[in-house]
């Protein structure tokens, strides 16, 4: 359940209401960004009764919480002014990893020419193998980050670690949390301290229950401003990559309030299915897809095999423009709820 | 590889191929509704150069020959004058179990007036538990057939086993082989001579290439009318009873000349994620989709969760006949490749 | 819940019971052989309260029933007087397919030298590829049922469909259930009527349940005489052909009365593991072992690469019978609890 | 491939060695720890030939290299006196957590009058929820290590994080890495720098081949006391928490030289199922053990239904010690091959 506290609760309030809480051996978490405390625990208690502060009490029966839908509708935000998780379909999208100056300034001019308004690159890649292209780590960050503001770009990057933490808040506008690090707790605690947006990549294994708990992990840190993308799940079939699981986006969207997006190029790891899963994805209801491309897939460091080139994006995009404005959620137009 | 013969081979052409490949130690199918013989073997060997009869050969990569695209680009066909796997999109609903007189005529009305072509119901169900109804059996068949004659429909039903299949030969328009019979070998081989449609339901746990060798078992007994239906994946996602994956979708298409079908009920098990599933497969580009509907879902002797009311899915109708028209691939419509 | 009767109850108390039931809207299923009537149902309800021929009332609380630990402790009985189920461990041992003559009989002479009470052979195969070896048929169970009887063996062959049902059981001692035939549950509820035992392998994405509830297809039909085998899952790890799941053997014995086997050649899919699963199979407590063994093993027509030659067999049955001493359950000695 | 140095080898001749590889293109790591460079291509060049300083070239015809039983055929190290991956089995026990100084002192006694060498106990817990106990941290890392001085023990203690690896270094004698960070690269190359053993739990749906490369991100850092873990895999199963892996035990042994643990605890996730599991893990040829105990499981904070309790767990280590003698690697013993 989550104890939600009256605008203008006073910290003796708050003070007793965490003292009758520790009385009663309840755990707690209080979030100060949301006015609010946290406590896993299905039915509200009586001893809650009448305590000054509360505004009220929203029951819960799931073991995530501030992810749920039952705390709130719809998490909308903005990054430099485009709205997220409102009625636009987002569109991110770049090249797995940063490779050198050319690559990532085409690219970012490519995107701009098109009317995107984010670009995605790695600069630290989690590689299975430690002999593998581990991407160009700072300069790689530098690199993306002036190729951005060139075109007038928001830059969506992957945080690996959390010794990275600074490097990564300076030149991000969105922070990238990978498939690998989904459940890892201590950096997921971390990134609830930060003031940028957090997009959250499932796990390759995790049930859409222990997704949102790591959701919450962010959200009960004060961070609010968090996506989720699917991108694939591992499967007995070796025909694919991945398995992407479109299932996902309904489910989070009836469970919870946060933006839900797709990644249909690591979601199927195959270049070939990504514009069939793409248009999926927004007949979905996506509120945003994140896409690989790359100036020449063949020569990409890494994932070539999944990545779009400069032309098929732009066919892929003519059609993602007219199935969203089908489905009137144009893709990163001015239109916004925020505003 | 395939070899194809001459529209005008003799007896004594085939003759001799056959007698060569055996010389050779070649296994080898002959099928003779496409004038082909099947070698599970990847190069053309020397010795077919220069035999008569022999109009070409197919090279296939694949363990799978006759599904191939490789083979042929495209399969269409008519049911009773209605188009499989060309332009339109077909619909098949009805529901999961016919329980009674009442509940299939009062469905069979509906989807009439809805202007279906297509009305699905289970007369002998395949149920885990024995203790669980296991269908109406050949009045089940019968009740079907009647509603769907009076109100101009096509029925699909599904084939348990061998032993009912003039049961089902007589009532049904097309055969549906559940999940659970998608490697139940000796049944596919049975239906490879017989002279209806046969939509092959994917194994729960089954690779792309296992499923299209599966098609491939009826395909080489003379069948060609085979459809393919993804259902969903078994899962290590306790959230779902299916993984539905939509990227079943274009995989077919790319590796198959087959119809490839989509069943959003029983692929997610849930009726709250029908639409947007139903939506996004048509997105992704399935020929045809199935649906489970109930006059009272709640009341349902079987899948209760997962059917829509008549209400949800005329609502659904809404919007599934829109975005088909927007693909250009209207539900099924009277425009035909074939005629 | 299971209705346990009176040893003298009377048609008169069954039909009461019945009665009742049916009066109360339960469904149910009597089984003879057991003098019992299952009802799907957790708790007892009162209207059974006094009704004679009533011996006691189990509550179950599984949707298994007859298979349920809670109904039974242990099930034990006899093949030809080699006791099943007891404090022997039982060893069947054979080629994936019965070849040819000489193979069949080379095996079976081996078997019997070495002490062994089965064979295991196939005659019809279940086959993925319609193009590969699918078995010798009839003429293999008579090749098989021959080579048993000069060398005094038990044959276990599997019966793929009801049509082959008459011709199984005039070969077969023990009728083996494949792993995708466990939930053709026509064919299952059929082997409830037979008075042979079977082995059924568990389904290669079934759940325990699922695996207990298919059981319960033949129990409830009247067969008592189950064996269950654990043959390995679809698993996503590309590195093996099957994951086989030891801890299915303790889970099997906390939850069901039936003897459980282990066939670590399909549970690993490679010879070179066999040995290890099958010592770790018998220390979890498997009453029972399948392996497959070949004179050649690289040239047998399926399975190759699983099938142990006859001197690593003779090897690992050294270390399988001390092994099996050291546990007090020798392998298909003389000692009998049914006696 | 690995090209392995001459005892005496110069830095000229690495400088050359090194020099050539980048004229040619290939990546490379130096281990100078080995004395080797690890080149990730199959086949050995010709343009190595002749080059001073080289000892020999070991051709790899996997990802992982420095893992591979093709480098070396066994990895025996000790820690404070016992020694790792020779003839004996390892016992590794304790609770999942440390819970406070009565629980954990209680522990230690408890192994020590048992003989055991190795406690484990969680100071930072990896919990799904961010609601759950996430341990005592420091304060628990002292008391763990305490109870183990006061009870000559080796600690084995979970490192979740880079910013606490220099507590953790201060408090373990082996480090371990949790299934959750098995991914996690970043981690993984900085243990590569540390002169602790590690370790390292099998990702919960980590193929054998991705394990290994996690290891090799270790080794190739310079670290070679690499353990590996099986723990139980994500399953479709929902009986079980978790499925485990035993034919992960002799796969890795025919694969690679680093010694292979058995964590029946999670493995199976359920007390009832831990001694059947460690008596298969033992009979598989697992290196060691690692199980979860607590003075009184049903209190446990964490991973309560797991635990056993100290009279199962001296039963268990009766039949532990009685069969790892007969398999000649009794527990713990002070044999040593290391001597």
């Amino acid at each position: 359940m989550i104890i939600k506290l009256h605008k203008n609760y006073t910290a003796e309030n708050l003070h007793q209401i965490k003292a009758v809480l520790t009385l009663n051996q309840f755990e707690y978490v209080f979030v100060e960004s949301e006015s609010c405390v946290v406590v896993p625990q299905l039915k509200s208690p009586n001893f809650l009764i009448g305590i000054d502060g509360i505004d009220g009490i929203v029951e819960i029966d799931s073991s995530f919480q501030l992810a749920s839908k039952k705390f709130k509708t719809q998490t909308i935000f903005e990054v430099n002014g485009i709205e997220i998780g409102g009625i636009q379909t987002n569109l991110i999208a770049g090249p797995c990893s940063v490779e050198d100056e050319k690559q990532i300034f085409e690219t970012a001019a490519f995107l701009q020419k098109n009317g995107l308004k984010f670009i995605r690159g790695g600069a630290y890649k989690p590689r299975t193998s430690p002999y593998a292209f581990r991407g160009l780590g700072k300069d790689g960050l530098k690199l993306l980050s002036a190729a951005a503001k060139e075109n007038g770009l928001n830059v969506v990057t992957e945080l690996m670690d959390l010794s990275l933490l600074d490097q990564v808040m300076e030149y991000a506008d969105i922070i990238q949390i990978g498939s690998r690090n989904m459940s890892n707790f201590y950096l997921l605690a971390e990134l609830g301290k930060i003031n940028k947006p957090v997009l959250l990549k499932r796990g390759m294994s995790a049930r859409i229950n222990e997704w949102l708990l790591a959701a919450d992990y962010i959200l009960s840190g004060g961070n609010q401003h968090v996506i989720l993308c699917e991108r694939g799940l591992r499967s007995f079939d070796t025909d694919v990559r991945n398995q992407m699981d479109i299932t996902a986006i309904p489910m989070i969207q009836s469970m919870s309030h946060l933006p839900i997006f797709a990644d249909p190029s690591h979601g199927t790891g195959s270049a070939k299915y990504v514009k069939q899963l793409s248009l999926a994805s927004i007949a979905a209801g996506a509120n945003g897809l994140m896409i690989e491309i790359h100036p020449k897939p063949s020569t990409a460091l890494s994932d070539a095999e999944q990545a779009l080139s400069f032309t098929e994006f732009e066919n892929l995009l003519l059609e993602m423009r007219s199935l969203s404005k089908y489905f009137n959620r144009p893709i990163d137009s001015n239109h916004s709820i925020c505003k």
